[in-house]
């Protein structure tokens, strides 16, 4: 299972204390960790249902969504429950909590901690949630925050695009839509700041381009990327097409809701993109992607979805998993 | 347990593959099906907990309530619990989701499906979400769709007339309140027609009938209804009492509300009828049956709740369940 | 685990039968059945989590919040995960049930009494849970009612300081805060007349001492109680220091402001206390404890909640839970 590691990637002896404790920020994540996350989600999928239904057996995860996401919190609980553990949670937390009589975060998940085992934050406020992960007696792990981050987006984004390349290195990756605003699109370039030989074509509306730091951030860390008007460009060019909604609150007139209707991605577009290339999108989806495109085998985002329920389960185990009856590491 | 269906109900060989997919209408589900569920329905309640327990063993429903109904939901859920399987759900999916972003049923459901092995879902729009489950990837059941259907009610509705009676056919069925809107009413009169030489007794308010497309679909189906103005005579004259609630906002004039108040089931009521009538009543029950007439053998609505809890066990059993270490059907 | 218990507090044979079906108040709680619960949840906390995850299984309990409060749900859902029953739930019991469409709590409860083994309701009238109650069909165990009361609260504070002191018996208490409206201390005060030799201390702005009704219950009960407007005469005579939250919206006046933040336990305070007194607080906590005191090991207020998640297992392994294995009581 981890025989995909080369020996660089791996971690010393000396580091063998699992050096992730919290997953909050892709910055945090090492190659290495992401590698084996994807190997071992590989590995959980290619065993029979009733193989793995033990592994979090006892164990309860919290889920706290202090801004809703069904279909976020849905995918988690699905990761606890194939394990064999317990989801328990708040599908409204801001709403119907201590939050509302003035309790800090960090309270919260001190006393949340003593319930559960881990616990899985949606909040909009990353670096309160931050500060407030350190007192957390069990590994928090966020489901997004705000417009900062949504770190298991990423690391679903990444194997997805390994599971149809077979490799993420080299490839051409085209991210489309809200690049100001959208998580999802800032964590998977984050994420791909580790990989080799990654060309990114950026494709947005004038006004909602990477912002300055992240852009500066991502060029310091050596990705390669630029924009580029021309839809049938960016499409014909690349590997990955990554495609995002754009929220109708984020146009401010009739041009920019003209300019974003541009980039959606319609079944006669479907004829400039490589044979190979694939489709991915974080859903939900609106109307940047046309229904009739979903029959076309290049188009990934549902296999995407059922790797983000592997992932998810890879990450649970890998954080609190009981690790007892395998082969020692 | 199938020796209750003569051989003329059975499917032939030619169709053993299982006929019914998504339980989305009453209209789809034939009488033999019908039958067999509550005979598994029995067969469930006859074992003790344990010996069902792994049924649904590492197993995933997902419930989407688009209407929020605490008492439907909890039914599913407490079904999915007793057959060992796992619940994921929103309480209030219109609020707390994607919807809100805009996205399509279709959608949900294909992910969704990924998370789960069924799907129950409550919604406003039948025929949105009959379109819908055409693209989920597991069985999809309705929980109640707007002014439309109610089907698992009413398989719960037939399920408590088999065991109070013995018997469903030839029995004389009386429907009280709305019957305009009423979809418990409306599910079960379709169900009904599967059935032969049940009389169909109508008691409404004037502004609360039967809408005409269905009472002219029930009449061609050669359901015998008529309808009752005397609360007396239809008491007297029914085996089966099905009374349901009148919500306020239906009701338009005082005229009316008093019309609606003349139908209540009040214990001086309970001696003009049968000595082996028996009052159903989908519930939840506001005052359109005194609370001192439960205590009268007859008031069989708090059995119609337990019996709706193993109705629902069959169904989920039936249609997702692991029947591996039964004997070959 | 019973040796705990004297003779004299033993039931005798003619009570064999489980004194205790619901939890609604700490008036209907024998000191021996209080003690044999924190025995019981003592002993659960000494065994592997595997030895205890089949205690309630196949079971499933109701957790029914018409207030919401995240906190207390997920402790109980916690312990119901632990012991390794299901529990399903409202979350928001109010907004999203039946109760908007006019049914009686008591219906609400025979139905769900159907589907559960015992339900846990926080609901904002006493009188009308306590008279609702009666008609379950299974145990119902109060998680806060309204401004009454919250007696499992009151058990695990009871544990809390038998724990932290090695008894209960002739210990000094100071309640701080909100005496008027703070259904905790309620309980509490309620739940101390059971033990012998308590001297109880009361620190609060003018206007939120106890209530007058209750105070002559406690007075006649045995319980010696004085108020102290000097925090650092009460904090230096106390053992146990119960500190607890003022809502704003009690505070009518600056003056009443100024007058419930001289309450505060700040860190300077901590060197007027007793080396070995401790500080409670039912959490939530805004600023009425500051932060810095976290970290003297005289505040119990975290380990408070571990000890809840004990008590409240103990708590519904002895009302449902399946005690076949064990040597006969």
């Amino acid at each position: 299972m981890r025989s995909s590691l080369s020996d660089e990637q791996r971690p010393g002896l000396a580091t063998a204390t699992p050096p992730v404790r919290h997953v909050l920020s892709v910055r945090d994540l090492p190659r290495w960790w992401m590698e084996q996350l994807m190997a071992k989600a590989e590995w959980l999928r290619s065993l029979p249902r009733s193989a793995v239904g033990q592994r979090l057996s006892g164990k309860i995860v919290g889920t706290l969504f202090y801004e809703p996401s069904t279909r976020t919190r849905l995918s988690f609980e699905a990761a606890v429950a194939r394990l064999g553990g317990t989801a328990l949670g708040a599908e409204n937390a801001l709403e119907h909590s201590s939050a509302k009589k003035g309790e800090t975060l960090r309270d919260v998940l001190r006393v949340v901690g003593v319930y559960t085992d881990a616990i899985i934050v949606r909040h909009h406020l990353p670096d309160e949630l931050e500060a407030a992960a350190e007192w957390s007696p069990v590994p928090v792990i966020s489901a997004g925050t705000g417009s900062g981050e949504h770190p298991t987006q990423a690391l679903l984004d990444l194997y997805t695009i390994r599971r149809e390349f077979g490799r993420i290195d080299g490839l051409t990756v085209c991210v489309m839509g809200d690049l100001k605003y959208g998580r999802t699109v800032h964590s998977l370039l984050r994420a791909l700041t580790r990989f080799e030989g990654i060309d990114v074509i950026l494709v947005h509306p004038e006004a909602l381009g990477l912002p300055e730091a992240l852009a500066r951030e991502l060029a310091a860390a050596g990705l390669r990327m630029r924009r580029e008007v021309s839809l049938e460009a960016a499409l014909s060019a690349a590997d990955v097409i990554y495609q995002t909604r754009i929220q109708q609150e984020r146009l401010r007139s009739a041009e920019e809701a003209k300019e974003a209707g541009a980039l959606h991605i319609l079944p006669g577009h479907l004829r400039w993109m490589k044979p190979h290339a694939r489709i991915l999108h974080p859903l939900p989806r609106v109307d940047e992607i046309h229904p009739d495109v979903d029959v076309d085998p290049r188009a990934a985002y549902f296999r995407q979805v059922e790797n983000g329920l592997y992932l998810r389960m890879a990450l649970l185990d890998e954080l609190i998993g009981d690790h007892g009856g395998e082969v020692a590491r």
